[in-house]
């Protein structure tokens, strides 16, 4: 995959260090890459060459992985398996993990001023990369999903934890994409509310597909079930939350085939397969 | 303090949670804001305003700021008292420490990309900042420190972690002044000897007030006595160390001094206010 061998190179560009190899481990371990993916569907819907988007997508990347590594530390969800993997943490040790994500959030920014688009654009999707990944995005998600691990009890307030720990990043790459490709202010946000649906969709998902796999099926274990978490299943039914998924997958794929001036039919099959992954 | 008060502006409009509260703790404790300092000292000695530096020099201490809470987590230093106060995960927990240091490096980002400065200046001042922060940078000093804390035995080696643990930081302020003022690249290069000097006789400072002062003067615990750590004092003794300080901060006062077109004076006068703190 482009992605891979992209952040390969940017590795290779740090300075090798104990802190590097643990990026590297982290960063290299064959995820899914959905959001470079996004973002590469994103540009290619409007006409654009995917190259525009490389450093971006590699910054996306580094930010998801760095929050996997924080979210696996001992005092957050204390997992030891990741990407079939020990976790970074297990592999290396606490303080070499803690820096390791330190060190993936700082590359992100650094790979992503890079960037040799227009400087106008390059400085609004730094600040949607910040923002979405942030204290009022992603990590407000991570405080909440910690915070309300007791008492979150209605499907409502489940939502809000999603919408920020998972939705932000995945309307990230939708939104960087349509700001690559000049797209309107109005346009951005719509590309927003479709990454907050397709977030929701695939976060239902991971709830219901990790209590009907094995920890070796999905090559993590599952915290949620040992750390008593509330999930769409938990609250919703197995039935129930498998029926909202494939609603809210359908609701993604329509919004994006009325993207006005938007080629959709190369993502919308992407996010099909997504939809019909197993792990 | 102009810094204080934009600080505390930038933490209202950040969203209300324990994460932000966490931040906010830390953030505006008072400390002693030398990297804005530095920064606003270096555009006013190009004769420009200091306002043009604000987004900047909040996004310094934000980065100081998260490191300085990730260094106190118990997997790191351990440390439970930093500014007077308990350290962030002693007031809060460890989970929401972290998400503090992960909130204030993001939120940085996102206070920078806000400059309203020529954006060519703020893509290059947005790489040093990730640069002189990241795995080339800082966090591969405090990587340095981590594993060599066995086995550091000479000044040199030592030397090479004070550089990157803190000259970077203390650079990137000089750096990101002189684009700002849009001098040359060799200009800024120039700053970036400077900020190493002044970071290595401001370490050397610290290690030597370590042990003439009480955890109750200095407002922090002294974890390098109790980790056993080898500081330029242990190596060079307190007189060899407090000599070498005094070079360092003449040197930097002398780099600066011989600086083109730029009126030293008022950076000059804070520098010697620094090399006469007592905490």
């Amino acid at each position: 995959m482009r992605i891979d061998e992209l952040l390969k190179t940017r590795m290779e560009e740090c300075t090798n260090s104990r802190v590097q190899q643990a990026m590297e481990y982290s960063l290299l371990a064959g995820g899914k890459r959905i959001r470079p993916t996004l973002l590469y569907e994103t540009v290619k819907g409007y006409g654009l060459n995917e190259a525009c988007a490389d450093e971006f997508a590699c910054a996306l990347e580094m930010i998801h992985t760095y929050s996997l590594i924080h979210d696996d530390l001992p005092a957050m969800d204390n997992d030891d398996l990741r990407r079939g993997r020990p976790t970074c943490h297990k592999q290396f040790d606490e303080a070499t993990a803690i820096l390791a994500g330190d060190g993936l959030l700082t590359y992100a920014f650094k790979t992503a001023s890079l960037s040799h688009q227009n400087l106008s654009h390059v400085v609004t999707c730094m600040k949607i990369l910040a923002d979405m990944a942030g204290p009022d995005g992603m990590v407000l998600g991570q405080c909440l999903d910690m915070q309300e691990e007791a008492h979150v009890t209605d499907w409502q307030a489940l939502r809000t934890v999603h919408h920020f720990k998972t939705g932000c990043l995945l309307s990230a790459p939708l939104m960087i994409g349509a700001v690559l490709a000049d797209q309107d202010e109005h346009t951005v946000e719509q590309w927003k509310e479709t990454g907050m649906t397709l977030g929701l969709a695939f976060q239902v998902q991971d709830d219901w597909m990790d209590v009907r796999e094995t920890p070796e099926q999905l090559g993590k274990s599952n915290s949620d079930a040992r750390n008593e978490k509330v999930t769409s299943v938990t609250l919703l039914g197995e039935e129930k939350a498998r029926a909202l998924m494939n609603d809210l997958y359908e609701e993604s794929i329509a919004r994006i085939e009325r993207t006005g001036g938007f080629e959709s039919s190369s993502m919308v099959s992407y996010i099909k397969q997504i939809q019909n992954r197993t792990k």
